[in-house]
């Protein structure tokens, strides 16, 4: 379905790794809707990912940067600019790793430096795009910043270890920095709360397919792909959703709203 | 903006009483974006208001209906399915009324048979209308039905006295019959908890203006307008919203997730 | 353990229906620390239970007391006050009962007039007893009134059906008073969402052993007891947390914590 | 009130600076209410505070420990179960310090290395701590663990600043861990999400004062003081809150569950 509601908008898609990422769907989706894009990756994840195909086919530019280096988001921002010919109308942010979980250090086991890079990609990496595009002035009026998280924000799924204290930080940084960016251009940050999604990140996690299979059968809807995310992206990217901020919203099937579904005892 | 994200959809919009409606700025918006529409009202608001002259416009049929009356509504979704040759895609639940209210009781000193009757019309109306259409089997497959609620349900604003129980209420009921939607056809249902709005019925709550004002400092966006809320309800029943369900999404600026705005103090 | 942390406060015990009850394991712990109670049921539910055998061993007095009706609420509060010579310090309201679910109704096929009878014994009751207390002044200052809930308020267990909306009302009713006994005598209100618990009640909910036997896995600490949760509330009667007001406190082992337990994939 | 509630039991209180501290009236009413306990505190607090006086007074040692430290923390649990002879029952960590606000960087011109050590400080340190303690086995079955939080983790409030994300990282710690601590020794871990309070730390946050004046206006019971928060750590720390863990339990008379109050208004 091409409506053309992010007609003549423009914006920066992180993460898109590869065909399963949820990030690849959203560049797609948004370029079908009307948007133009820049696709950007870490350099190392651009080196083994194929987003090269990807910019090709949705005739976009691929900037790499380490969401950890203020440099790199300054010149990502910078040359997104001088490409867009003007301001950024929206971000996907959907970035995180886990050092301990790839290491597998126990959730009572953690290594503390490991700890803190985990943050600085997962989290940190969130406040310092926004802090470098707001001190830039890069962002168009009624604007949209989107981040993706997971429920383990606000729940324990204990395999998913110190990810649940970065997607709370996550978190927590769209809700203060929302305060800041809608003061200063009416830009809205929000972050959507995914089902767990059959991604090359996201089955990483240990145990990842039982978790899967539970989350799906728990939610009333099944879990929700990766396509279904990338569409529910375009409406916040739109400028139908231009006075919804500050919120963390649930693209999970019904599995937040859900105390026990009769399929999990069954 | 037409987009077309809503053709070929049918949907049935209660509670367009007058232009500052959110529901009549809904289903003009609806239209639109490509949507055909049955409007409905109770009679007694059919009376008072200019619906007809919507009707027109927007080329759509008015079928009285009092809410609480399951035979109306039953009446009504034949009468709609006859209209539209075949199922509902979409349903918005706009209605509210307090009887205590109304006529000045306050909150310690409530009428027990209002509170009743406030709880039929405001909440209850909206579990009997989707009970009668799951019977009938009116809805389509991943078809959306949204209610309209106000934050009143998880924080007390104490002038909006038994309101608040039904905003709760209400929400509740999204919850509890989303899960059996969804099993029967995927139907998602969610309510949208909106900025306090200049809407007939909503100045009629004590110190309104006031309530509005502050509401509109505290909420970084500024109070999100009945045409924005409109506009949100249109990404709700599109088809880029399948996944989510038995949410309550906050349209609101922001309000809700700010504890104290600088603005306020000034 | 008797701590005298009630003693010189007196209360009333609403509930208590046979030893599995929680409302008799609060009576007895009320008294266990000191406090001296006034125990009330249903007339109907006194005949049936085993009351007057608590209260000849806490040596108190039984006083018949239909929860929905104003006037039964009225004596009950008047008599329990010349009992204790002054005014009331605490009160525990443990009223429940679904008329739908004990007669089988689905939840998509409810009987609205049974719905309201549900609505009026399980949640309205408890304005009732608040606003008659209010309007008698029979609180003491710093007095606290404690309901006890579920979590269905917030997340859907489709077989609980329209206790969940029963329990939404109650809690909302919490928070709306809870601001005007504030104000009125720095009484708090707040309701204890507890773990499904082997009471009479609660075993009478369909499907209620494999409910409770995967709320016991998903909760880290285990389903909390009956008499866990008498002592949970007797802190809330204590002094000592006279600021808390106007919560929902969860007292279920972690269970409202949990995505999801291991144990329950197991 | 001296109930003996705490008889028995052996804890460590961190964070008590002066007599402003809501630290120090938790040591105050432990040792009021029959626990025996160790004080600690970064050796600079030590330097500057009065704990010294407290200590002498409560008849506690003081054991020096930077809480980022765990080699610090390590010899503190190890001390505090040589002079206890014997595991330790509860902990109160209270702990806070923003290197960014106390240097006046605004929200939106964060320095990240300050914003680590914040995170390190008034966060990790709380992992740190139950990491340590586990590996140690150093906590009694069914002990108690209570980190002191503010609803800034939840809602905005521009000045509290990268505290905010602080806490929302605290609160997470204490979900996340409760669920290891909840199978490893029944032990629970709770935050405690208190008022503004007029510590020496509190005010120390720019426009504290309007802001508190604020808040007690917003909660329908005014303020809470460090004195009922110290009595409620009470009941916390106690054999009656058993079954309560991985919750954030606001103490701020009923601020947290207020939309407005009509006093702020005035």
């Amino acid at each position: 379905m091409s409506s053309g509601i992010l007609k003549g908008k423009r914006g920066i898609v992180f993460g898109a790794m590869d065909p399963n990422s949820i990030a690849w769907k959203v560049a797609e989706k948004c370029v079908e809707h009307g948007a133009e894009i820049v696709l950007t990756n870490a350099p190392v994840a651009l080196r083994m990912g194929a987003i090269n195909e990807l910019a090709e086919k949705l005739n976009a530019k691929v900037i790499p940067a380490d969401a950890t280096s203020l440099e790199d988001l300054e010149n990502l921002l910078k040359e997104s600019m001088e490409i867009f010919g003007g301001k950024i109308d929206f971000i996907l942010h959907s970035i995180g790793m886990s050092l301990n979980v790839r290491k597998k250090k126990e959730y009572t086991d953690l290594n503390y430096e490991w700890m803190l890079k985990t943050f600085d990609i997962s989290a940190i990496s969130f406040h310092k795009l926004m802090q470098t595009a707001m001190k830039m002035d890069a962002m168009s009026d009624w604007g949209s910043i989107v981040a993706l998280t997971y429920i383990a924000a606000q729940r324990t799924f204990p395999d998913y270890s110190e990810m649940a204290e970065s997607k709370a930080l996550l978190e927590s940084f769209a809700r203060s920095f929302g305060y800041h960016w809608a003061k200063k251009a009416h830009v809205r940050v929000n972050t959507i709360s995914q089902s767990p999604t059959m991604t090359t990140a996201g089955t990483g996690v240990k145990g990842f397919t039982d978790f899967f299979g539970y989350a799906d059968k728990m939610s009333p809807l099944g879990n929700a792909s990766a396509e279904a995310c990338a569409d529910y992206c375009i409406t916040m990217f739109s400028d139908l959703t231009r006075m919804v901020t500050m919120q963390n919203l649930y693209h999970d099937g019904g599995f937040s709203s859900m105390g026990m579904a009769p399929e999990v005892l069954e």
